[in-house]
């Protein structure tokens, strides 16, 4: 089954229906403390708390479960350092075919160890992105494994799209929803989800100034890359796809942008009012949050908390 | 309103009813990962999340809630560098009365901050049990404030059992109850819920080796201090009290020690795979359900997370 257009209001219920076995309802949080902070009422859909630690398995699932047997009997391959990685060898395991993750060797060890502890195989690569391309373009030659990208990919951007639907139905009409953007995947899925089931309600992206692709690409109407790449939201390098860039243009309103110094303290805040674990790329929209606090005030904001993989051995603080 | 005897059933329900408006009905949480590797169905009890970020809120709000008007006109006093000064400064803020907190003088800044945030009035002293004594008399005669002792009074007590009466709710029937010792406020309100409420249950304490007044006491059968006083787990530093004693004696089955290396493990596993934020002396009980899993097998196992408030600048990991 193949979507030729970007996702429908019912993709994304079917999409639902199809991955809430899998994965966790995650809940929906509030903390006093920051609603004085920002002056806003701040609701967080929690994907830290999702099956492998982030929203990557919504996608990954809801794309591995599209696959035809026929196309995922040679098993399901992807290129990844972070949780895309571990989200397709998560959904690879659940249907009982193989995963093949492609990873740069300066990976994390307690990621590839993740990755491997879902039963799959790891195929190592310089840390380069044309590297990469070429390890996956092997293994699938070599497998016959279907690949499943990580954001540009409207069954990906469906799945996505789920954690939104899920805040949407758990808190009180929102006037904003916020969500980080790397390739954007989770902010496109976001928007479509928003603009199908809460049509008043705004989006509005945070994006870390050390990768303000996103940023540019809708100032300039067209996908440009960063200037330069430097920020500790590791999860937020990438650059827009075409899939995901023209969903964004049509249904995200702006894209704010925030230092890393704001992103630490956005993520400190978090860990230490909320006693909830999130991982930088995730502190983003609350840093955009607090950032653009006075545009905002008494409004209801919903913020989709994305992650909380982080390597406790190298904390910010 | 004095209660002679240790708590009833109806003390701890009458308490519930009395603090449920000021505190938070925290979540039962559940990890797959832990279950697998403990062998036991562990229920979560996430006081982590509870206002003031401990448990600590319940025994003092209802201690501050039973004081008569004239018993607190003059405010409420305490000495406590840790949770039960958060504890009290708030609880006296709620009833519109003015507290009293005697702290070390090296008291870590980030807990006088909220402390003071509350409105509290901060008394330093030196960091001698000694010292902390004679500035809480000396508060006490200069303003006429009533004292709160931090885990020696029955109100205390029942307010403490609220945790396990709202965990025995909210799971199914539990094999076992496990929770931290310092004082022993906390425990010997777990063990009073669970002998009222779920009798067939049985309860067991953690406590860190380098802390173990309360394993030696009911070995020897009498209140007798640890031989030594070293562990990451600052909040069970305290020897047990007359009134906490008799109920552990009574009610608790046993008291496991555990090694700094097994809390700090036992912390970073809930942080890593639960995504979750809690102190040393709160991962104290889960390390001591790892090391004994043996005997656990197959059970269901509520445990009481304690409390979140850490120093992010010095952790130990």
């Amino acid at each position: 089954m193949t979507m030729q257009t970007y996702p429908s209001a019912n993709d994304i219920v079917q999409a639902h229906q199809r991955i809430h076995l899998y994965i966790h309802r995650t809940p929906v949080l509030t903390s006093q403390t920051i609603n004085q902070l920002t002056g806003a009422e701040v609701f967080f859909k929690c994907e830290n708390f999702q099956k492998i630690g982030a929203f990557k398995i919504r996608g990954g699932m809801n794309a591995v479960l599209q696959l035809s047997p026929d196309e995922q009997k040679n098993g399901i391959a992807t290129h990844s350092s972070g949780n895309h990685a571990q989200a397709i060898a998560y959904a690879a395991r659940e249907v009982g075919n193989q995963a093949y993750i492609v990873m740069p060797n300066n990976a994390p060890e307690i990621k590839k160890k993740a990755v491997a502890g879902y039963g799959a195989e790891i195929i190592l690569c310089e840390p380069t992105l044309q590297a990469r391309e070429d390890a996956l373009n092997d293994v699938v030659s070599r497998t016959g494994a279907a690949f499943v990208h990580p954001f540009n990919d409207y069954h990906v951007i469906a799945g996505q799209a789920t954690a939104a639907k899920e805040l949407l139905e758990d808190t009180p009409a929102l006037d904003l929803v916020m969500a980080p953007v790397g390739g954007g995947g989770l902010l496109s899925g976001t928007a479509l989800s928003v603009h199908y089931f809460s049509p008043t309600t705004t989006v509005v992206a945070g994006e870390p100034e050390g990768a303000q692709d996103a940023f540019l690409s809708l100032q300039q109407g067209k996908i440009v890359a960063a200037p330069y790449i430097k920020t500790i939201a590791d999860g937020l390098l990438t650059t827009l796809g075409d899939k995901t860039f023209p969903l964004i243009q049509q249904y995200v309103k702006a894209v704010v942008t925030v230092t890393d110094e704001e992103i630490i303290a956005a993520m400190r805040l978090v860990w230490e009012r909320m006693k909830i674990i999130i991982e930088p790329s995730c502190a983003v929209p609350l840093a955009a949050l607090i950032q653009t606090k006075e545009a905002h005030a008494g409004k209801k904001v919903g913020i989709i908390l994305s992650g909380g993989n982080v390597d406790l051995g190298k904390l910010p603080f």
